[in-house]
């Protein structure tokens, strides 16, 4: 194990220097940075599409690139190193690596809401470097044991299930509940899974993309609708509301959904997202497109419907995660069509730029080598 | 009594026929539907702005006037007639009236969310007649009785009293918070007075109107703010994001209020709004203007925000607020500012609809003479 | 359909004239009380503790029986009359019964805690008639029609899952909890079922008769404990603790199940519970035993138990509990292991009150005929 | 500010040195443990039960004495030492002390429950030393700054009211519920107090001590109770019900009190909480006697409730208190009856134990001089 900590090992890292510049460079090996780190030998890393968005625009939100970071924060792997008052794992435990640690010290800490901390070390959110290296480090406590039988990408894609766990969280998601979700993307289609796992009555993926709705339809949900384009000239949010209608109608969904999840960010589906959910039901905003869009206010009022936004991730909702992966609820695996080595992370960047129909989730193995 | 129930007697009635055309009528006194109702010999009405809308404009969203309509719905009154199976009141009792009435049998009604039961018979709502009449049939645990020290003017202001109970409710407000509170009009000054009621650390109000902005002073708010108008050219939604800093500096309200309640309906105030919300904050949306507005989704989502929406009242409310001015804690009579005769109830109308400075609460008498 | 009304059609019924004392009588047709009431066929019912109870000792707690009435409530059946208000079933649904109807008009129903209302005509409660006689009149919006794959024994277990599904609903139970259930008789695997269809992570059943564990281990649980007898001597609530602490370390249950769900009354069982519960976890008193019992309250206080009562059912429970069948998530015809016909309902009450081991649910055919 | 780190000065501290041996020591001036770490010179300490407790048996539940500490938890001072870290308060700063900071790394900690956390340093509970001592160093986040207007012996008694403030919290007490308080020593009246501030319809104090009802009718309650004496032979479970039976006629409470908070952990009084709770409502176990009680469990799960337990505080209880106090709607001065400096704290903490009527709340003054 010393071959670690003597200075001799190096940690090659794939690194965003600036906007659409990126570059493999050889690092020191990163320390701990106090006794209830771990050091984990990384193994496998999805790409998501944050880490396109840095890489291609340099900014998201609040968060601007200044200096460079590593890419990568959807990564499973090994442990290599604990710190000396580490209890929970131990060297050679294969984990899942929750991305984000907080303060642990302001009020949103303390009250359980870190995902809100503002002071949260973020894989690869400017200032900070990601996974896409030979080693990472992290908190124990942000590290999550897999059993023998799942493997390290499906350790990675714990990261999207967990997205997917933690909009569920926010939507209370209930058993029996009737649940419509915009977006039949990764995240759509895990909180499909998600939803049918948690003993959904019926859940309904709406999408543009037919190979899409396809998958969808295999993998989680009940039901599957392919949004129409709105005519020339027709009044875009009149359309909206017509297609909450069809929705409804299609499906037999009487007063509408109980459970509204949108994971595309797109204006069209947040407006027909709003006016399909039941009067008193829940509507989750968990995708990220315009600022700001034309909303149905008077509807979401007269409605008294429940709109909330979600973000991260929250206390439990990791071993959740890892617990529908192993159970085998949901078959995450089935995510992934497309595998690069470490030295061709460029390439599997440009794949998902290129957004072409069939590529859905792309992963990156880590660093081999003796650890 | 029997004089109410032989024909004899008559039930004067301020009624809307069609857009724009109100008239007295003479109808005849209203039975008993069932062994649970009763009649109340109604003593005072408030006018609100949606019996101003209905006369104006003749919809408000899906209620349409079709025939003509009985107008008022914000009264007190004195029971006159009880059915056989009536316990919780006595001919004699003086009474707020909880104006809508549901169905009982919907999903809504028995999950105890009746204020979304689309069979209420809701008063001067079309098809439904009001309250600007001498009497008034409501299922008898729709009236609430009122102290010996509270008048009918205070009975019928309980009304509005409710509406901000229920916004209050719907926001679960809680001791200690930091309320912030667009709209310094009836409902705005009201929230902002059960706010403090119910224990609130601070109350902001917020309001356009200098002369509306001293009374929310010293009524409820801890301190108050002039929205500034945005400059020509300006950024609409910046300018809103502008404000909502502002407010937060002003009053030291740090990463923003715990609370917001939106009064007005007013696309800047919901804009500002949604930007103030602390992050894991709420914001009620109570007030209508505007169907559709520019929206900050993105803010919205990324800190995960509760948006609801407010309508009407449901269980526990009326009572609150009979408590809530029985006890003196809302001092709902200064809102009264003009006080009409029955046969005055046009002239009423036309000061609301004027909407002059000055003019805050009107009440309308009702029909008096022996019972 | 004249035939039901005209008085020439009878009602046999199985009554309940004195504890210990029943009989078949003949009852006139009864007739519907309003205009949003149905009339069923009843086609299956099956036969409940409480029945039992009532037959035995003539009383459960406040209900005393002090005139006959007709005995069962976990019914199905056909509908065979409807009131003219009547919308949601037509003549010749099959339907799934819930047993008790509220007054609607207190603030327990308006506040959607139907269960509390104490005006419920609830079936077989004094003085309350009930289902096991050839019709029973019943509110409309309290059948629930079954789909054509399910048949009348599955509508008439639709009582015992809504049981399971309101304390899974007062558990507020979730995906991915650890859900310790107490009691492996008809009430506790459905709650063990249930859990797992609500995507519970393990679910442990804990019983003191053998084949009982076996059927749950067969039927939802994860893992069962047979409950040890207390050394002669021993402190009978250090043995619960001693209990508790077993069952967490033989399933690995770290700190405890977040949920505990006690479905047996039992003094020991209820101590373990406590003593079992997760700090901060859900502990839901759901069986009826002895009235008082020795019970470690400052476990309770130290480690921040919620500690709920279950009773009856509330909105959307009968609609998820039929969809739990309907999915086939819910196997509820593995719990019939005896059938009888009408006219053999004493044998079949006999059987129960016997207590037999491998007697687990017995249902009774109802009475046959042309409707 | 040099003499505090230079080794010269001392931090003289009143130990336990073992059940029913304390003395005055000597000891080194702690350190602070980390850069977010503060000292604070201790202005005023409260006595609490559980110090007398330790004292007097060396233990309570799992907290064993095996060691000398040091004792008092109920602390005010000002901060004179902070770490490099610290941004919340400076040196200068008058503060009040939360007296327990949990590991931020445990399950409970990262859900926001860090009253539960196992691994808690909290003042003078074995094997923590307390803060009756001239220096103590807590997490800078655990001290809350008060203004000028409050004293610190207003600023030590906020712990009190923190407790109130949280089991409040537990009972999710709201505007206009009637709330039933068992108990009327300093926990009680304060949760008396608190409820009022929140705005509680009416509040009923129970005690069996004439002169603290007297007190308690003088600080919040609307009313309060003597509890009567079992007569000789009755059976003690009816006498309680009994006892609830007379509260809810005495005091208009119909079905009984929507909220009880029971602060003595007597066991007549815990069976007449849960007799007196109206169905649905929620009672709070916050007071601590006997290990084992006899529990109308029946009860309990017919009526639905939910029974809660209340330990330590949570995110914001502090901040809320100190706003309480600071607002003057909890004027809690008026609990101290008797005051002692530093070198009397052995003769205060005997005037607590002999448990005297007409003593309430006694406060030690921290050790004088120069910091």
């Amino acid at each position: 194990m010393a071959a670690q900590t003597n200075g001799v090992d190096i940690n090659p890292s794939f690194v965003l220097r600036a906007v659409k510049d990126v570059a493999f460079e050889d690092r020191p090996v990163p320390r701990l940075r106090g006794p209830k780190d771990v050091r984990v030998h990384i193994a496998q890393t999805g790409i998501c599409g944050s880490d396109v968005h840095y890489w291609q625009r340099g900014r998201i939100g609040d968060f601007v690139l200044q200096s460079p970071i590593v890419l990568g924060h959807e990564s499973s792997g090994t442990v290599v190193e604990v710190g000396s008052e580490v209890k929970n794992v131990k060297v050679g435990h294969r984990v899942a690596i929750e991305p984000g640690v907080p303060c642990r010290h302001c009020g949103y800490c303390r009250n359980g809401e870190y995902n809100l901390c503002p002071d949260t070390i973020f894989a690869a959110t400017p200032p900070w470097d990601g996974t896409l290296a030979k080693y990472y480090i992290v908190a124990s406590d942000f590290v999550y044991p897999i059993p023998d039988h799942m493997n390290m990408e499906e350790g990675a894609l714990v990261e999207p299930v967990s997205v997917a766990v933690q909009i569920a969280k926010v939507a209370d998601l209930k058993a029996n509940q009737t649940v419509l979700v915009f977006g039949c993307g990764p995240i759509g289609v895990l909180c499909q899974a998600v939803a049918k796992a948690y003993g959904a009555k019926k859940v309904i993926g709406v999408d543009v993309v037919q190979s899409r709705l396809d998958f969808a339809r295999s993998f989680g949900a009940d039901g599957v609708f392919m949004s129409p384009k709105a005519d020339p000239g027709a009044d875009p949010v009149e359309h909206s509301e017509k297609v909450a209608a069809l929705i409804k109608e299609q499906f037999d969904l009487g007063e509408g959904p109980e459970v509204v999840l949108e994971c595309t960010g797109a204006e069209p589906c947040i407006q027909a997202g709003i006016f399909a959910t039941k009067k008193g039901g829940t509507y989750v905003q968990a995708g990220m497109g315009k600022e700001n869009v034309v909303f149905p206010i008077t509807t979401a009022c007269i409605r008294a419907l429940n709109i909330k936004g979600s973000i991260r991730y929250t206390t439990g909702v990791y071993p959740a995660a890892v617990d529908l992966v192993a159970s085998g609820k949901v078959d995450v695996k089935r995510l992934i069509t497309n595998r690069y080595k470490f030295e061709e992370a460029e390439q599997a960047f440009e794949l998902v730029k290129a957004g072409k129909e069939g590529v859905f989730k792309v992963v990156i193995e880590g660093v081999q080598g003796s650890i």
